[in-house]
């Protein structure tokens, strides 16, 4: 099975409840990748009976690190509405709670459209050298990272800009899909880092995605690379927010997503 | 008393609850100003005994509107960590749910700190007309508004782009807290009224503020204008997104703030 699939394994325990385990695949400094935590919470919404629509907007807050092991997650669909459905959910271990998250899920009819933004001009991630960060930790395996721009620093310079930009695929390859989606949305170090060129204590504590396309525009992305650009907006007294996209070779914007990071230093 | 003041009274209803009520002065075409309620929900947790630290992050779930009438909120810690603290929040009214919200509070501490981004370059609110948006509902008379860009379309003309900034300000005037900023994050009309040049039904659906100011920062911004700037990033099958900065007079990036908003049309 491959690693993303197997993360996600959940096996019902009871009503609105999924008991699922860390793979040591996904391991991060301290506890698993937050991605595939927030991928997991996708897809234990998506095999609730009850779930109605599609992803449109997930928020996940990190309350303490993950430990090794088996963990619960509860799902509430706490109102259902003719077009959209909002769930809080919880995932604990031995009755603590370690990640809250809202979700919205909902039904997509045709509107008028439009992107309003473009996406950077990058040259094609065949033309870019595949990179591993240089503090590598075991969840990096599982994705292939071609750095446009704002690779991880190993040199200790500082730098005046925040914004990394990097071609993402997983590996091995696999299609892309609302949870793999939620997964990426966290996909850059913290930018701290870029800017301190160096490591400093830093962790997201809240991520918020809003999925902007639909099962089929997602299905159509096969397992190509994802366009993945972020950067932070200020730096203060402790935390900084990130701002990041997510685009389709096709130059189709899948997702945006925001998140706050605590950090020292 | 001060309508924003009045809006936010609550009363202690048993552990973790409060209760309140709407007020004619906030009233939106239907239910409440969906800031309004955000900034309640701000309150409920700072008058909660066990609050931990200033607000960080604010996630509000919009599930159905709020009726004219009584509402009870229940706030629970869920985790309280040494430098944080997570919250989830439930808005309800007779057993049914009408908003969810999930909240990080924590300490703020001296970092290295920078802001990466810039105010546009605008003229000073006492250079620009007040306004009055044309789909005039009573919660917009709380608010003195000077737009500089995006004002909302009465002619029913097409924009090429959804930006809107304007100074906004309490009116009466009021002091800045992070209640009052939680509720100006959410000031902005629809993007899709600007671009479509015409109302089109619209609504909140989720919105998620970062707040980059800490209490001291904003005690100094008094009741002064803020410079509220926004713009959605693409449009797609029933949903857009908005994104959104609140900048101080002295340039300080006081919040950003991000939602995702359901539309016909």
């Amino acid at each position: 099975m491959h690693p993303f699939d197997k993360a996600l394994e959940l096996e019902p325990a009871g009503d609105n409840r999924w008991r699922g385990r860390t793979i040591p695949e996904w391991a991060n400094m301290v506890g698993p990748f937050g991605g595939i935590t927030a991928a997991t919470l996708v897809r234990a919404i998506e095999l609730h009976p009850q779930r109605h629509g599609q992803p449109i907007a997930l928020t996940v807050n990190y309350l303490a690190p993950i430990a090794d092991g088996e963990f619960e997650i509860v799902t509430r669909a706490v109102k259902t509405n003719r077009s959209n459905q909002h769930w809080i959910v919880e995932l604990g271990q031995d009755g603590d709670v370690k990640t809250t998250a809202t979700a919205i899920f909902g039904l997509r009819r045709d509107t008028w459209a439009d992107t309003e933004v473009a996406p950077p001009r990058v040259p094609a991630p065949d033309d870019i050298v595949a990179s591993a960060p240089p503090f590598g930790v075991v969840w990096f395996d599982n994705y292939e990272m071609r750095f446009v721009d704002g690779a991880m620093p190993d040199g200790g310079e500082e730098s005046g800009s925040s914004t990394t930009t990097l071609w993402v695929r997983n590996t091995p390859s696999r299609a892309m899909d609302f949870a793999a989606l939620a997964s990426v949305s966290d996909i850059f170090y913290p930018r701290v880092f870029l800017r301190r060129g160096q490591f400093v204590p830093a962790g997201t504590v809240s991520i918020t995605t809003y999925f902007h396309a639909d099962d089929e525009q997602l299905a159509a992305q096969g397992d190509d690379f994802v366009l993945a650009t972020a950067r932070a907006q200020r730096f203060s007294r402790g935390y900084f927010d990130q701002t990041a996209h997510l685009w389709g070779r096709d130059s189709a914007l899948l997702a945006t997503s925001h998140q706050i990071v605590y950090f020292k230093g």
